[in-house]
């Protein structure tokens, strides 16, 4: 009986090439890319059930209560949520989960996936993970290696000594170099003499094997780390890493910190599909193109297109391409992207421009996830703004007041507990109630189902630093928001 | 001192090539194309001040309020506002108006001008007008010809015995013939001659001379608009045409019904700019493309494009274009339109496939306007909706009940006058009022500003059409909206 598996989800990323969909205030993984899951989700589920503990997770302060959510959503409960003070890249990222696992289970085995990868064929992933088990119990560091079906000069390869076999069943091997993102010779060489294989990003091994790596290769990496891991605080589940020694650590991938200067490196072969979805153009490849190379998704209609993506994202904006080729449309209510295909890489400078001139739209989206549930503007006008808000059972708002603005609530879904300087209340669907200025107010959802409100505000001033905080579930403080 | 010129506004059109910002909701020429007035603005205002009288509008029952509207912005007041009970092309809606102006003022001039076109140069095209009179006044059907710059396929052209003079004075000259919309070598040749001008639909008459022409060429559509007007039914100012004889009339245009057939035609040149903005690729032209052929308006950002036009509609929504060429992207919240440039008129095939698939947006706009004003949905839930509410002052929407909702009212800003059955009471900014299901209710705006409020409805059934109507200023039945 093999050891279990412990997932490690990687997701700290905040990328931008598939913006607008992805922001920074809500990243690519956790999005709805392909079907009905997100990324983070489907890949949580891919690594779950028989054979896998339960996972950790590894991600940043903005994103904790996104990953509460959709691990929720799918009834998947984490291990341990490490949340990271500042992004570090892969190296202290791995590391600190690493420590965090062997506290918990000495010698344990650990796999390490990306969170925003696709990967659509789920057991055979899972087979490949078993095949690999037997080396990572013998204290090698293992790679899993995708099969290359073009000259991708985009990603990094892994250099074999021997084809895999020719149904690419997971033999392990070990790994001979790891090779840079190659110019387009070298790719297409490589792609041709069939013993090099993209690099995913995705390792199998044992907490003592990779401590011993750090020990090795970055000692001083493995102290700061160690130090931010035993001083971390816990705090509502997560556990939150120590900001200083973090800091202090270079920001680094696992492939440089490490796996390029180790000699215990195996690969493991992977033929399936796979794609870390890097760009619009690779959402358009992966989605299954038709006969005119044309992807719709949502209320969007392609009349005499080739090569071309069109995503409405929104089930009530709707979406028309008219003799486009090789162009990429994604349209959402508070932004729309319009870019030739071959320009997928470029979506970056989109957001460049965007955060130049200032606009919202380069890092958030309109619905803003917060401990409680979220919300969003709905409207503002000269002296009003009206939100909804969406409040998760048996949460709670803080206790709150503000200096420049009074509020109505209308419950339309559920039911709310409302405090208002010394009134407690139930208020039920249909129900309202006035919030005065300056009154200290407070906003929960006793019941077992989401509650719903709408608020009107009206004031000379709506903005979200108006506010002082006097009790807080989640710890935070004045002129924090919601 | 020569006679008034009283204008004609021809704005019944519902053209659907400038979708999505043109919708039959909410036509073209009412649409802020090009400036901070939208073209039917532009056209009343070009054609008034010293030498004008008020103008005379035709229009369809859906846009009348639209017209009193932005007449109202702009401070102007029309002599009659004539409602066509269906469209019938220009022939029938020209002769109504020269019939009603004939009753007003015998034998006095009229122009027609079609609403939704661009003539920057308001005093010479003025100009033009006052050179034209001595010819009307003689009894002839002027015709004014724009210069041409390109060999146009898609506009009739008129045919002249000479060439207009080098500078293109507004001189008077007989028109040869007309020219349907030519084939490319023949509008080459046209263009190349130097004795052909385009056509805009612009025309300067006597009422004598149209009512002749009409006795000599359609007696029987003389017949019929004479009885449509003198039974027209005088309805809030507007005068609304009979809809039996209405319905008889043929649906022809002015050119076909008598200017072909008449003899007394003479063409002033026009040598301004001048626009039909007939597709996005005219409004991209007439927009002033810079050194890269790229227009942008709105909150939108080229990256890298060359002959493209980018237009975000909506001050909230950013658009974002990188490495195109000749497209034209035109985003709004509910709908974006994506196509080639030279694909610009094929955007009626957007507007025929969204009908067919049952989309709002084919023909809609988010936000409804209505005699009292406007509103629009912010947010459908699942038994929820909230609308935003513009009141005109003075304005009152009808006295009604509702079976399947409750609504609550916050006033945001103005003052309202609330009944909720025997209770009348003034609502001023930041208060709310609850009318309960079943309730007989109204909102009425007694101030001097407008007044907004905000609307969240609850129940079972949302539906505009769940309403009981008791009494309406504007004459509207039960079901009807509003």
């Amino acid at each position: 009986m093999p050891h279990d598996v412990h997932p490690l989800l990687l997701c700290g990323g905040s990328g931008t090439r598939l913006w607008p969909l992805s922001r920074k205030s809500y990243p690519k993984q956790f999005t709805k890319l392909t079907g009905d899951e997100s990324l983070f989700q489907a890949s949580a589920r891919r690594l779950s059930g028989p054979g896998f503990a339960a996972p950790c997770v590894i991600t940043g302060a903005d994103y904790r209560f996104i990953v509460t959510e959709q691990l929720a959503a799918i009834e998947i409960a984490a291990a341990a949520t490490l949340i990271e003070p500042q992004a570090r890249n892969t190296g202290p990222a791995i590391l600190a989960a690493t420590l965090e696992l062997h506290a918990r289970a000495p010698g344990a085995l650990m796999l390490v996936a990306p969170s925003d990868h696709v990967i659509p064929d789920a057991a055979s992933f899972r087979a490949a993970v078993q095949a690999a088990i037997p080396a990572a119990e013998a204290g090698q560091l293992v790679t899993f290696g995708i099969r290359p079906d073009r000259a991708e000069t985009g990603y990094g390869w892994l250099a074999l000594s021997e084809k895999p076999n020719a149904d690419f069943a997971p033999v392990a091997q070990p790994l001979k170099s790891f090779v840079e993102k190659p110019d387009a010779p070298t790719a297409r060489d490589m792609l041709d003499g069939g013993t090099h294989l993209w690099n995913a990003g995705i390792f199998l091994f044992s907490t003592n094997a990779m401590m011993a790596a750090f020990e090795a290769y970055q000692p001083e990496m493995l102290r700061l780390v160690t130090e931010a891991v035993e001083a971390a605080e816990k705090d509502l589940g997560f556990l939150r890493l120590a900001a200083d020694p973090w800091a202090e650590c270079d920001d680094i991938s696992i492939d440089y910190a490490v796996m390029e200067k180790a000699d215990n490196l195996t690969v493991v072969p992977y033929g399936g599909v796979w794609s870390d979805l890097g760009g619009w153009d690779a959402v358009w490849r992966e989605s299954g193109p038709d006969e005119a190379g044309v992807v719709t998704s949502g209320p969007s209609t392609a009349i005499e297109c080739t090569g071309s993506l069109l995503r409405a994202e929104d089930g009530q904006q709707a979406l028309v391409g008219i003799g486009l080729t090789d162009i990429i449309a994604v349209a959402m209510p508070d932004a729309v992207l319009v870019a030739h295909k071959d320009r997928a890489q470029d979506v970056k400078l989109a957001v460049a421009a965007l955060r130049q001139q200032g606009a919202v739209q380069a890092e958030t989206l309109p619905r803003d996830y917060r401990p409680w549930g979220w919300y969003e503007s709905l409207v503002v006008g000269g002296r009003f703004q009206v939100k909804r808000i969406h409040v998760h059972p048996e949460a709670a708002l803080s206790l709150q007041s503000h200096h420049h603005r009074s509020e109505h609530w209308i419950v339309v879904e559920g039911t709310a507990r409302v405090t208002v300087d010394d009134e407690v209340k139930l208020v039920t669907e249909n129900q309202s109630v006035y919030i005065p200025l300056g009154a200290v107010h407070r906003m929960e959802n006793p019941g077992k189902v989401p509650m719903v409100l709408i608020e009107v505000q009206t004031g000379s001033y709506l903005g979200e630093d108006d506010i002082i905080r006097y009790e807080d579930l989640y710890a935070r403080g004045r002129g924090a928001k919601g």
